[in-house]
């Protein structure tokens, strides 16, 4: 006679337990094999929006839509303009990273590097005059992200500077970043010494010019195609950007030599192109730019297509959420320190950088390069793992952006908002650090995260958003 | 009252086994964990020679001393010369790659490769004569090893080809390496058609002395460093060299850009060289020449100095046997083919890019480089363990060669005659395909080993050197 049970008794029970270690730990001493998956109860607070969004009935789809277009999209270099003439920003006018912000509530490398702007613009004669000014209201500035523009670090942008000029024919959308400066003393990390000054007028009289003949004059350059090859040479494209980089310069060598310009001033170019290790952070940029730009303004999507930081609040926007900006206060990244600065030396999280994760890549494909972890700080396994971990709080893997060391898997790509509130794990950041005092420049790299409060906020408000 | 046999007793008991794996399974059918240790018979008939061998008294300290020499060499490009000036190559002498051949035992890729050497000097006007001459003995062969020289592939280099110079200034040597011809119908492959020519003598006419002109105003070039940046940024050294590749046309350019040429000219060389993923392949070379070479001639030394094939025969040579060479048939390697080639295109193994692999790169770095599976077969794991069972036949981990993904463990380095023989593990070599018709070029690249017979060879002479 066959019992009911035997096919049940016949084999070895399967035990699902959640919670608590303590279950799992009283089966392996009953000799039962046992695989945690981890679970972590919702970030606190959240379960009725959570409930609300999750029952939406457009956020499958929309959010479907929302990597599919952020997958596709291209980002192609095809000028290099100033950013009066492209942002139509006028005298007077910044740009800034991050959400908005008021001057009185700016950092010290944002202030630095303000100050330094308007300086290089021949606005004021002294650093002393400049603040005064910037302090008195006299000048406008507003996120890069509001004109589709992003910047690294203070990513101040005034109108005599030049901008990488790229595009997504796919979905007709234009994005724009300012040229890399080289490392150390910078505007970006708050310097605004006569050095700094003197590199900037250089680069607005000398770079740029050719940087825009090279790039007419070799057509165009296809910066997803460098993204894709970069993450199969060790670089994740945020904070290692070694091979990107050097494939950028091969790229525009031919239109570089061939330049009209004196020949100096060519070998100049070159030789300060070659000598950035972070030339082509200021391509990766808007090339995740231009992905979550295709990917926002979704109706439903719980998508983030904005992580930003102005050095005192860290914002995201998601694309169900249009334009909204849902902000906390920055974290300080923990890392690596140069020469003899240190943790206390550190500001807040500063700069747009934050939209290589967003797009997918950065600390997103750490994995991809595990040499970073001698300049961001962690370990080997560390950095596999912190790839790994965004898989659990993305929607897509990226098809182009692959990582061979996990046999070729596509970069965790499409941060979803429910997901990050289900599991309580934060988008894995990868940053440089700039002094705390205006005027300091870098003093490291390491590793953040978004403060957990941008994420319960950005619920709220698409809970909000359903019928 | 304490037994004597109470602390064996107290714990789980420790059994080791050697030998076939059904000891393990009946351990692990007992429920006790098993840790297997590969463990093979020495080589078939070695096991006299090896005890011998083993026994020498020079051997610990003549191996420390090889692989110290041989991870302390250094290597910088100082020169680019016609080889005819640098190696004192007379009009009708020919070097070749691997180990002494005669023409009647030729490969077809050494046969194309050597016709069109005797048509680039213009020494005969047409294939079929140049192959008659080069029938007849008229001219005069041997291996570019035999000059302190290497080349890739055929390795055919001719008085009028332009060398670069490499120096290890630690040991006072020097190697030579011809230039890069990049990919397809190219002689190392032995194609010998008209473009394969004309492209010959564009490089004598135009590249070598445009080469010439930028090492020499930019001084030197460290081409160790480069090697160590690579191995960080997805490279082998072996079958990907794209890094390497970029970054020697970075320390090129200031140079290359204000040579005395043409624009022209100067924009072809710098197209030519950063189209070229291969470029950096004849720098890695003699890199790994230098670096064996400061380990050869050690008495009692046991380790392997170099590695290299005609396309006939495979010959290793062994520190402490000197010049003498060990040679066994050349196997044909199993990977990728281009377009429509297929197994049955492929030449036997050839070229003295094994080199590499005998200085502790290439194949042997294989973990550095899991994106080379998409060019030489095999997938993500064969990468990761190629390397990790290298270390089970080499001597030292390179301080300075280090692979990010194995948490920057030094590269195995300098193989041990006597591991090989003990362990039956061969050497893991990356190299490219050439078709085995005289003219066709490159068919593919894939994953290949020494025939085992050069070991139990090498390691009879080593034992019959024994006092």
């Amino acid at each position: 006679m066959t019992s009911p049970l035997r096919g049940l008794l016949g084999t070895d029970p399967v035990v699902a337990t959640a919670g608590v270690g303590l279950f799992a730990d009283a089966l392996r001493d009953q000799a039962v094999a046992v695989s945690e998956a981890d679970w972590q109860p919702p970030m606190e607070g959240t379960e009725t929006d959570l409930a609300r969004v999750m029952g939406d009935p457009r956020r499958v789809e929309a959010n479907a839509t929302a990597v599919a277009r952020m997958t596709a999209s291209t980002a192609t270099l095809v000028d290099v303009v100033p950013a009066g003439e492209a942002l139509g920003l006028e005298k007077g006018s910044f740009l800034h990273a991050g959400p908005p912000l008021t001057w009185d509530r700016a950092s010290g490398p944002m202030q630095g590097a303000l100050i330094g702007a308007v300086l290089f613009e021949g606005l004021a004669d002294t650093a002393e005059e400049a603040e005064r000014q910037l302090a008195s209201g006299v000048y406008e500035f507003e996120p890069c992200h509001h004109r589709d523009a992003v910047g690294p670090m203070a990513g101040v942008v005034s109108p005599s500077m030049w901008m990488y000029e790229l595009r997504d024919e796919v979905h007709d959308n234009t994005s724009w970043c300012s040229l890399n400066e080289g490392l150390g003393k910078v505007l970006r990390y708050g310097a605004y010494n006569e050095e700094v000054i003197t590199r900037l007028h250089w680069m607005t009289d000398v770079l740029g010019p050719l940087l825009r003949q090279a790039v007419r004059s070799v057509g165009s350059i296809d910066i997803t195609a460098i993204i894709a090859q970069m993450l199969q040479m060790g670089d994740e494209g945020h904070n290692r950007n070694r091979a990107g980089s050097l494939m950028l310069l091969r790229e525009l060598l031919p239109g570089l030599v061939t330049a009209e310009g004196s020949s100096s001033d060519i070998a100049e170019a070159v030789r300060f192109s070659g000598a950035n290790e972070h030339f082509f952070l200021n391509l990766g940029m808007p090339a995740a730019k231009l992905a979550t730009l295709a990917a926002h303004g979704i109706p439903g999507s719980t998508i983030v297509t904005t992580m930003a930081r102005n050095g005192t609040d860290f914002g995201i926007r998601v694309s169900g959420t249009g334009d909204e900006w849902f902000t906390g206060p920055a974290l300080t990244p923990e890392g690596l320190f140069l020469g003899d600065f240190g943790p206390e030396d550190a500001n807040p999280d500063i700069g747009d950088s934050a939209i290589t994760e967003t797009g997918g890549i950065g600390g997103f494909a750490m994995a991809a390069a595990p040499a970073i972890v001698k300049f961001v700080g962690g370990d080997v396994p560390f950095a596999l793992e912190a790839t790994q971990r965004m898989y659990e709080i993305t929607e897509a893997e990226h098809p182009v952006y692959q990582v061979p060391i996990l046999e070729f898997r596509g970069t965790p790509t499409g941060i979803d908002v429910t997901k990050v509130a289900r599991t309580g794990i934060l988008p894995q950041i990868n940053t440089g650090m700039a002094g705390a005092v205006a005027g300091t420049g870098q003093v490291g790299a390491g590793l953040v995260t978004p403060p957990a409060e941008c994420f319960p906020a950005a619920l709220a408000s698409l809970a909000r958003a359903v019928d």
